[in-house]
């Protein structure tokens, strides 16, 4: 949660100039987003969001970040709408940084969910990659195993000052994650970041999906592993089972998973849990002084691998038995 | 600018179902406000920002800065208006904390002031003092010079960490400070703090004061002070005389201040910018690891300091020599 860019009232009013949607009333710094500065703007025609990219989001790729938020809005996965210019822009520029404006969505984040918070998710993640498969963009997931290894280098000679041990186990699970990775599942675009804080609700409804700014393209099924990881485990690092079945059950009656997406779903929980141990770690060891981010403790996800190290098959996760590719 | 505590949607929604604010639509925690934890909320009825009244805050004085706003809101002096619950309590507890909520202020604060800005402050500033005059409650000013010593008492010994020198070059204002303070200057209501992200405009126009956290009793002419150096600076820290002029004429053709008020305001700015340097000092040497707070940097009031320091007379500060008790 960061405001790393502070933009002036002239800069924004002349950089709203360009757009149709009136005089400008306010606009606050929200502490959301660990990638991007998010200003929440209201203006004489409603609220939208403003997101200044910084230097973690490559420009090149925003392009497909909005052109996907876009797609999807149009098939009914209710994100938000990035906000076109007068003449038809949704990527400019603002304060040296790639900027766009887009629509404020209604509805609160859920901090501890409960199995229908989860089964709500499963359907809206299997709808959006229904909706995804005709996107035309693509993008590469730079944190899939590919991207693994890097960040080891980057992290691992200080890893066991978090935890002694933790820089063998490491090097341990990549390497068999390297060697076990599955390469055929059916792929689309993925969000990759589907943690609670980037899915509304208003009451018991899902009421959206935000942040798609780790989306990319890669097996279906990993995204569902990252909801695994991100939704169906207790505070004390227990896993619900009750959770995982709503969530897969859920995610299932929308688009059923193939024997061989089922099959590979504990070794994509073991990877979702090293990628976000990985990119954790070397936030934590490189805080920089007077940051303006709380960096999120590694060893949560550590906790969630050994689990996953030692699930034998995806009914340990709570899929049911006559959809589980028997 | 930080969130310190995180609040539950479901505690929120037990804590708005004591008002008659309709139902709760979305919250964002907003990057304003060190001292305090913010949210802005939208329900079906409006837009409110909800504050959690952080440690530094101590409870007992939150009644005194709810009534002053009411207070002063009553009068005309555009500020946040506190938010009754349904049994017309102000101030409630949410999470632990005391808590309040109160109206959103459109508005824009203004990073780079320039002249008419100023006087628009001095204006505002004056009638908030006139519109203060008759508020029964009384709040010492914690940070006045009674105050200092034991923040020099506390980063004393690591001043000249931050700068060689500074250790003695503040023992020695402090003496000459507490020495001849001013003690019998018109008191009453002042804001304390009134920086420009605590003024709101929209287009030129001054559209509302907010933060009233630091208001306290004390003389009229330290607010004006405190002022002086909050707006007339320039970012290479010069003393823009103009912008001087226009915040003292301003507030003079509201509420003309005595020959002894304005004989005082070097003093009063000397103390003013002592009063930032200690507290940014103790803050600077105190950062916590993974703080969310970016410490503001001490060394700009050690300028100020030198520069009021240097003064002989009101009218170096843009006074007019018909106006400045001649």
């Amino acid at each position: 949660m960061a405001v790393y860019t502070d933009v002036e009232a002239d800069d924004l009013n002349k950089f709203l100039a360009d757009y149709a949607l009136g005089d400008l009333l306010s606009y606050k710094g929200i502490a959301e987003g660990v990638e991007n500065s998010n200003f929440l703007v209201r203006t004489t025609s409603g609220h939208y969001i403003l997101t200044l990219y910084e230097k973690r989001v490559a420009a090149g790729d925003v392009p497909f970040f909005l052109g996907l938020m876009e797609h999807l809005a149009a098939r009914g996965v209710i994100c938000p709408q990035p906000v076109k210019s007068r003449n038809g822009e949704t990527l400019r520029s603002l304060c040296g940084r790639p900027a766009a404006i887009v629509t404020f969505l209604n509805g609160l984040w859920i901090r501890r969910p409960d199995a229908r918070h989860c089964a709500a998710v499963g359907e809206a993640l299997a709808k959006m990659h229904l909706a995804g498969a005709d996107f035309a963009g693509k993008r590469k997931n730079a944190l899939s195993v590919g991207g693994w290894r890097p960040l080891y280098v980057q992290a691992g000679d200080r890893a066991d000052s978090v935890q002694p041990g933790l820089r063998d186990a490491i090097a341990s699970e990549l390497d068999h994650l390297e060697k076990n990775w599955p390469r055929d599942l059916p792929e689309g675009v993925i969000h990759a970041d589907l943690f609670p804080d980037n899915v509304f609700f208003l009451g018991q409804k899902l009421s959206g999906l935000i942040d798609f700014y780790f989306a990319c393209t890669d097996a279906l099924a990993y995204d569902v592993a990252i909801c695994l990881n991100a939704w169906c485990f207790e505070p004390d690092h227990s896993y619900n089972v009750t959770k995982g079945r709503e969530l897969l059950a859920a995610y299932m009656r929308t688009r059923p998973l193939s024997a061989a997406e089922l099959d590979a779903i504990p070794l994509l929980a073991r990877g979702s849990a090293l990628r976000f141990l990985l990119t954790r770690l070397v936030d934590w060891l490189n805080v920089p002084a007077g940051a303006l981010v709380q960096p999120k403790n590694p060893l949560e996800y550590f906790r969630k691998l050994r689990f996953h190290q030692a699930i034998g098959n995806v009914r340990d996760y709570g899929a049911l038995p006559e959809r589980a590719g028997a």
